[in-house]
């Protein structure tokens, strides 16, 4: 008999959420818990137990449970591992997938989050029939997931697909992550959004603008940006316009990569809509060559965020 | 019975060369044909036809063979078309891989001439079992083939691994061909190469150089700069410096994209050996993100170009 209920975890650098999932791609209870307030590992899966433990009881008996699937950032699919990530407390390698395996009693899958995304999105989402595509989360940073042929494209270490550290703009802004300039990530997330605001704020000193007050109070951020250009800010309808300049750019390079039917964006950067859109789109057609031009569909995702990711992790058994 | 012959056809901007290839990899037989002698693509078959007939009667009778593999200039796997190759004589789209099939009677398979080549690499070269790797050919302009988990990219379309056409320089050197300003193309070719050298002695009108001579005359080339540089010529070496640089931050990207075990370089501008070979892996090395340093191994083909070209095409079938 085929088993009915899957489990999606998705970690992430402040929360982890974490459903039940039917075989018809319906949560149909979810949770979570802050990732980082437990010290240890072995607390932070206890806890995870605790939680999911009389979730599961409500739903079905284990036996009709195919098992878990885990989202988590750095987590490698060949190893099960979670392997150094910077946004964790936890550091080194963690045989994540084992872990949580022995603990349920459940087979157990781990993919990086951004994958685990894209899994969603082809199982339930935009992607759905598709083969080829890829998915960009613009958040905090910058993460993706690539599909060539209906599979993740793991790289022969499983940690490929990292699409926000490419460098776009050579010896462009500094990445305090990572000590190299001008990657992707430095532009286009939620933090990207903040420093071009604050750039541009600096080299238009006599511009007017409403984010001025915010630079001074030291409270930029990108949904303030989003806000202002919405007021018709000048500056800050420019942050979304050098953005997407940027992120088509990167779009168009990707493409010649691997040729995909669409790319899906999605995290908080969407919420701009057009303002990110239009210019997304226009400079990802400009950096085209010819045979590419016009057959790759650019569009946000209609999945909510946390959705996707449980819903892709559990598509992982 | 397994058959044990296959034809291998490789289509160049200015020759057309072909074999036949035994079930070991051995090309038995070679020959070559000018592409742009015939005036239409009907003539040119014919004349493949003339000359392969004895060549497959010297081997054995037709029914020990398993088809034709063919490469070239945008070729398309999936249809089995050429499709407006800027570098052909025949233009708009031409079902090739049909009408040679039609002409000899024989299954024929079509993709495009640096997708044969990492075929080649592949089936016989140095990415003898690898099933993630990348080959970028260094000639008159960037080819590329990707392969991952086994298999060529071909992307949605069929036109999957253009890399020749990525943006590394925004708003960097205009390509002729594209439109497109900062390819990798208008720099990492034999045409990028000698572009860079009559820069870099328009920019240093001070300094000596033996290539002061050739751009009086006109004929500086890619094999002129290396002869600079091997004799010790300051701006020559600053040219594959230059060039090495550009190209190794190209395939940091591609790293973090498809994480693959290792990038093959081939084609006539890796003649210039360590010259290439040691800026390329520096900057290379210099804009990867910790988990792919020191990962992906780079190095030059070991196959003479042609007969990558021909076995993998041979591949193919």
């Amino acid at each position: 008999m085929k088993k009915k209920y899957s489990i999606g975890i998705d970690i992430g650098g402040t929360n982890t959420k974490f459903g039940i999932v039917n075989s018809k791609g319906k949560i149909l209870i979810q949770s979570r818990i802050l990732t980082n307030e437990s010290d240890t590992i072995h607390d932070f899966i206890d806890l995870l137990f605790e939680k999911l433990t009389p979730m599961i009881r409500k739903i079905a008996p284990i036996s009709q449970f195919n098992g878990i699937g885990i989202g988590a950032p750095n987590g490698n699919y060949y190893t099960g591992n979670i392997e150094h990530a910077a946004n964790l407390k936890w550091k080194g390698i963690i045989p994540f997938a084992y872990m949580v395996a022995e603990k349920f009693n459940l087979q157990t899958k781990l993919t990086n989050d951004a994958n685990a995304a894209a899994m969603g999105e082809m199982a339930y989402g935009c992607a759905k029939g598709m083969k080829h595509f890829i998915t960009i989360t613009l958040g905090t940073g910058v993460g993706s997931g690539i599909v060539i042929d209906g599979r993740i494209v793991l790289g022969h270490d499983g940690f490929a697909g990292e699409l926000g550290h490419v460098v776009i703009r050579q010896g462009g802004r500094l990445h305090p992550g990572t000590g190299i300039r001008g990657s992707l990530e430095s532009y286009a997330s939620a933090t990207g959004v903040s420093e071009t605001a604050k750039e541009l704020l600096h080299q238009n000193p006599k511009t007017k603008s409403l984010l001025r007050v915010y630079l001074r109070k030291g409270t930029i951020n990108s949904q303030i940006v989003y806000d202002c250009a919405l007021k018709g800010d000048k500056i800050a309808k420019e942050v979304f316009k050098m953005t997407g300049q940027i992120l088509g750019e990167a779009l168009a390079n990707f493409i010649m990569f691997s040729s995909p039917e669409a790319i899906i964006l999605f995290g908080g950067l969407t919420k701009a809509g057009d303002l990110l859109m239009n210019p997304t789109k226009k400079a990802m057609e400009e950096n085209l060559i010819q045979v590419f031009k016009n057959k790759t569909t650019l569009m946000f995702s209609q999945m909510k965020e946390a959705d996707a990711a449980i819903l892709g992790a559990s598509a992982l058994v």
